[in-house]
């Protein structure tokens, strides 16, 4: 089946690069786009059958197209404005991967559908790591068709496909509403980092102590890393979370709907963003927490 | 050196039990001790050397105590007012175990030192399943005399203990801080599956993609299993989180420290304890979200 299939994955950051790397390992014909030269060097170098800027050029050849870009706007811009959506042929399956609400999933549905295109709802989690090893997982609503479709795309990228259901709009819910989780256990990881700071603890004991504990989560033993090691080299950034936590509260009103620490998490993103740290690595959201002094601060 | 040592266990709740069982298989002479006559029975047929209501029974007996009750009210009644610790011959060991203030820790060594004996400020995490393996989380500060006294009980009992220094007051600040993650992840798994039960997701779908994501923490894939299921049976119930963000909101308060995330999710444990759900599994936090429809709810 992989003989012959074809996928252009669209954007080629930490998830985008690794998600691409591992068609090219399951032995699919792998086309990358993005504007960084270096990316699209490192792709070549992997054994991709052409890498580029534009992915008009590609449209001809592909299968199915993965768009692995930062939000809604550029997924728009990508395949509307620039004309890719129109250049794909009828039937061409467009896995739709980025972070966006499902008003805004609901809505490129709506276009594709206009040039015959299938669309799979499909956000993913997992980190750089996991997308380099094939082993990402994702979160898809949409048709059985589109399912059909990308199985080989799912199938090299993922260790485990959720089918939400046929609706587009749930697989972008459901991301979301992760995404609150991922940023509330950030931010408080920075908090209980912080405090144990004020109160004379050694960071890496109580790094220690919580990665071996019930208090430990996926995000603490990820991110507050950084924060022991004074180093907030970002794979992902505050402002990502100021983005993804925006649609936690964009959806809960949408949904009217309450979100306390949500809420809460988002504002101490937005603080930490406007005092300057918003390319920093997310776990640089314990600046903002001021009287301590935290690895890595000048003496 | 085990084969002369005596331990008494106070407390046998779910974490105490545990304890005291993996003291019998290591072959400490095990003392149990709680008002609950269910609990001493399953203890003597475990193998305990005796059980009863009255600790000072067995004070002429043991090597050390340890301490699994619930808050320091009930360390200071066992210890001071019932003359535990006036029957306990010097140099015994003392296992704090119970999650208290550090000023309250203090205050116990204050007064087991007046009558010669040896503290251990030694709160543990890891829930019942694993202290009943011996596979308890210890997270201790003293004296060396009292971890050297008290390394059979903490063999026995752990998988890992952490020492955090000597200064009494330390163990206890770490359990706090440890426990307001553990709270704010169990309120904000909750928030998460209430939102995603408004959004009509299904939550078995919601549970099984986050438990597979970088969005999961211990405290979801153990608490949510309980909204999952509609079973809010408690293992570890409501009221135990209002006492313990309190404490954090006490420890906050006494460093002049802001702690938004834990302030937030102390409220929501108060208003679901306030709603009648205080001797409910602490996932029931969940249920002061009002508009949506849970797992076991009336149809």
């Amino acid at each position: 089946m992989t003989q012959s299939y074809s996928v252009a994955v669209i954007g080629l950051g930490s998830m985008g690069m690794g998600a691409a790397l591992s068609c090219i390992n399951a032995g699919l014909t792998t086309y990358g786009v993005d504007l960084n030269p270096v990316a699209l060097e490192q792709l070549n170098k992997a054994g991709a059958a052409a890498t580029g800027t534009d992915a008009k050029a590609y449209a001809a050849d592909v299968d199915a197209v993965m768009l692995l870009v930062v939000n809604a706007k550029q997924v728009n811009t990508i395949l509307f404005d620039l004309g890719l959506a129109a250049a794909l042929k009828p039937g061409t399956a467009v896995m739709v991967s980025a972070t966006i609400s499902a008003d805004d999933a609901k809505a490129i549905e709506t276009k594709l559908n206009e040039h015959q295109l299938l669309m799979l709802d499909a956000p993913v989690s997992g980190g750089a790591a996991k997308a380099a090893a094939g082993e990402m997982t994702i979160m898809a609503s949409g048709s059985e068709q589109a399912f059909a479709k990308l199985q080989p795309v799912l199938d090299a990228t993922s260790a485990k496909t959720y089918n939400i259901g046929t609706e587009i709009g749930l697989g972008a819910t459901v991301k979301i509403i992760h995404q609150l989780l991922a940023g509330v256990h950030i931010a408080a990881g920075a908090e209980a980092m912080a405090m144990a700071a004020k109160a004379g603890i050694p960071l890496d004991t109580m790094y220690d102590v919580v990665t071996n504990a019930a208090g430990n989560s996926w995000m603490f033993e990820n991110r507050m890393k950084h924060v022991v090691n004074g180093d907030y080299t970002p794979t992902s950034m505050v402002d990502i979370f100021v983005k993804d936590m925006g649609l936690v509260a964009d959806t809960a009103k949408s949904l009217n709907f309450p979100s306390p620490l949500a809420s809460t998490a988002y504002n101490m993103y937005l603080n930490a963003s406007n005092a300057g740290y918003g390319h920093q690595a997310d776990a640089a959201v314990i600046k903002t927490f001021s009287g301590i002094t935290l690895p890595g601060d000048e003496a």
